[in-house]
């Protein structure tokens, strides 16, 4: 059995402070949380969201789209009346809907027909010709039907990208563990098509190259390139295509640890005919013995959260491969959070009934989710790592506040990205505000809480997260402790962590 | 291990209704609940308080008496000096040291000694001499302790019943089901102890003969008593007592479903040569068919809860066997909760690591908790039922706060009590500011919640009550809407029911 609640879609805007006395009555979202609070976020409970013919704020809207609706219901008095006399949307209303098709919400037409349209057969009633053949009567309602359908045929058509993503939206992935486990063949493939993160890699190798040797001795000296978890290569051919674009002659060492990838990457060489350039080197970055330094280290071991997947570890442990004065491509890479509604992603996690689950970090495109606030960095990691304190531990301590017109929000836990500085401008990420374009790799990274969070308007969030690292593995251990304090998520990594 | 956080006895007063920015620094409870948060109210985590020179409120203070505190510090900063010059408390300091040592809280001296003795030997240290034999030093915070010392040989010895209910204290034990089981003699035998209680009975079946028969016609009229729900004959007895005392005659059906218990009640009829006055049936209340109605219609079937052993049902079921105009003792009852601060009945059931633990209630001697506000009437149930409603379903509502000098507070779950009116102004029960003194046929009930929840200064408790019936079992059903909304708790019975 499936419940809809059938909610109005009301919300006042008086701003007040005054949290202990403010009344659901305000704002219908309050109904709804209260009701699934008292169902224990069942997950057969969804909305039907009524709406009105005045909406509340975008960023109070926002908020819907982070709990499971399932339809809307469009009163026939939302309806303004166009030039012609048909029923139109006002804009507001029509980028509401566009947001309900985009989250596959159903929409729903009620009430009575409110337009007396014109007499003559109009043009959109002459479209729609085949409805009306032998003289059979229209749907009443048929007007507002056409132009909610004419609505939805108006949107822009999903990109490449996004129409490959669909099948991956919210859905909850385990992060890789590229150190312990090797990956596979079809992992390598899918990434190494991400041609945008190839040539921003480009990008940043060609303008290390032109710092490292000035355009009058590029035909004398040599840079010592080392790919450092080279893979199958992309970054091998990325870092020849450097060169070759900026004329400086290359050595490169290609590390990696990984045997079956090594034979690839043997293959590709000599396919290549790169075999007086490239020297392949079977290891582990952290232990091999180079018969000389670098003057160029490039890797790409990120993560959805930037160090996840222990990028600080392997390049602290290849540094000695670099000369002093050597790049590191990436030269740094920051972590972000920003606190989210996901109704749906919180009861994934709860239906494993475990509080492992509660304490896992997961890979997903985010989707069926509300950003209450702007994203704020968490971690940075800068290469090489010159400071004295070599500790790849972290500790930061944020406060979001969430906008006075959106009302009151349910956090079910954080959506997590990276931004990378791979060589002066040259970036990479998928921190919204700054993501690099039409790039696929890293879905965003998701760190639930235990018990949901009501955040009243007004008041702020106060979160924790700690990076934490042992010999054998590195954790994260995350908490809430302002408006109320949440258990420690993972403390000393007792759910979840990525070995060494 | 065990950790023990040190905590100063802080709270300053001042009434603030800010809760979005109150500070943690002006009430060191704060910091201790922030904490016990973090660590998801980990069992071996608890409190060595450091007592100051001033002290915070009562009700303030009373908090930590629901909290998990080994030890008490006292400074010798906190020590006055009495006429002789020696260290005392202050009143107010006495009285708290009274509550440590009632809820076995170590006390614990710290600090220089401030107090300069006079020279010559005194009293106190003369009582003490075999401290002072052969010349050797006493410590010089001796005096301190020998005042601790002779504050807990001042405390009044624990009257016989609390010496008897110390085993029990803070023990959570499952309700009876005494309708679908029967009750073990050693049952009967305890509650049969409960001297008075019965004295109570008696009084109230002397009233009722008294207003059934007048004075005058005592010695024509006889009166047909029923004592359902008999046991062993606690309640024969007092009927035939109050008819003694009254000068009234008698005709006793002592009905009871229990056949053990039957066998034993033959024998006391005819060891107390009642075989002309007491007919004994052996059958359940419900579904015996009687030869006459009663006038009055004695019984024994309240829990802690006053309806929780279903009384009403039984009541109801019984009410076909009484007269029109007759009398039933009780006439009616009524349950009450309050909200109580209770860690470690919080950690007992949780514990057991499943929801169904905490959807259970729990009869209780309630010890180690801090109430938080004065209980609240919940159900009431009146006999015999001449309303129009029979059913025997309610719901309430209740609002409770926390007065302002208390501060935010720890609610982990209901204290639940019943009253019950006997006859006119005789009355019987546990709630605990009308409670009949010297009673144990009853310990408190204990409705826990699922997530402990903390309640701020001036911000109020929304809790909701149901009892369901159905043909087979009754259940209860309780939440909290406000400052929250939690789960409902025990929904449909699946958890804690008591079976028809």
């Amino acid at each position: 059995m499936q419940l809809w609640l059938r909610i109005p879609l009301v919300k006042t805007d008086n701003d007040t402070m005054d949290v202990v006395n403010s009344s659901n009555l305000d704002d219908s979202w309050e109904i709804w949380n209260s009701f699934r609070l008292l169902c224990e976020h069942h997950s057969q409970l969804s909305v039907a969201l009524d709406v009105l013919n005045s909406l509340p704020s975008a960023n109070s809207l926002g908020r819907w789209f982070g709990e499971s609706v399932r339809a809307a219901i469009i009163s026939t008095d939302c309806f303004l009346t166009n030039a012609r006399g048909y029923p139109c949307l006002s804009k507001r209303h029509q980028k509401l809907v566009s947001g309900f098709f985009n989250h596959s919400i159903q929409i729903v037409l009620s009430g009575e027909p409110v337009h007396s349209l014109p007499r003559i057969n109009s043009d959109l009633a002459a479209n729609n010709n085949d409805n009306n053949v032998d003289g059979v009567q229209k749907h009443p309602l048929r007007p507002y039907l056409d132009y909610v359908g004419y609505l939805y045929q108006r949107m822009d058509p999903l990109p490449e990208q996004e129409r490959f993503e669909l099948g991956y939206r919210d859905f909850l992935q385990s992060p890789l563990q590229p150190l312990m486990d090797n990956l596979e063949a079809q992992t390598y493939e899918t990434f190494e098509k991400d041609t945008m993160k190839y040539i921003q890699y480009q990008r940043a190798i060609c303008k290390a190259l032109q710092d490292r040797v000035p355009d009058d001795k590029a035909s004398s000296v040599t840079t010592v390139l080392m790919v450092v978890g080279a893979g199958r290569g992309p970054l091998v051919r990325a870092s020849l295509q450097a060169a070759e674009e900026t004329g400086r002659k290359l050595k490169v060492y290609a590390v990696e640890k990984n045997p079956n990838a090594v034979v690839t990457l043997h293959s590709l060489v000599k396919l290549e005919g790169w075999e007086n350039i490239v020297s392949i080197i079977s290891s582990d970055m952290r232990y091999w013995d180079a018969p000389e330094k670098a003057d160029i280290l490039v890797s790409e071991l990120l993560g959805s959260f930037g160090d996840n997947e222990l990028s600080p570890e392997c390049l602290d442990g290849a540094q000695r491969l670099l000369k002093d004065d050597g790049i590191s491509i990436p030269s740094s890479y920051t972590s972000f959070i920003q606190p989210v509604t996901a109704s749906k992603l919180y009861n994934d996690v709860k239906s494993h009934k475990d509080v492992a689950h509660f304490e896992t970090a997961y890979v997903v495109k985010l989707h069926n989710i509300a950003r209450l606030a702007p994203p704020q960095p968490v971690f940075t990691f800068i290469h090489p790592n010159r400071s004295i304190d070599k500790s790849n531990n972290r500790y930061t301590k944020l406060q979001f506040g969430v906008s006075s017109d959106t009302g009151s929000a349910m956090i079910h836990g954080f959506a997590g990205y990276f931004d990378a500085v791979l060589y002066k401008e040259v970036h990479l990420g998928i921190e919204p505000s700054t993501s690099t374009p039409n790039m696929f790799s890293w879905f965003p990274i998701f760190f639930p809480l235990r018990t949901p969070i009501s955040l009243h308007p007004g008041s702020s969030l106060e979160v924790h997260f700690w990076r934490c690292c042992r010999p054998s593995k590195v954790w994260y251990e995350w908490t809430v402790t302002s408006p109320s304090s949440s258990p420690i998520h993972n403390t000393n990594g007792r759910s979840y962590w990525v070995g060494l």
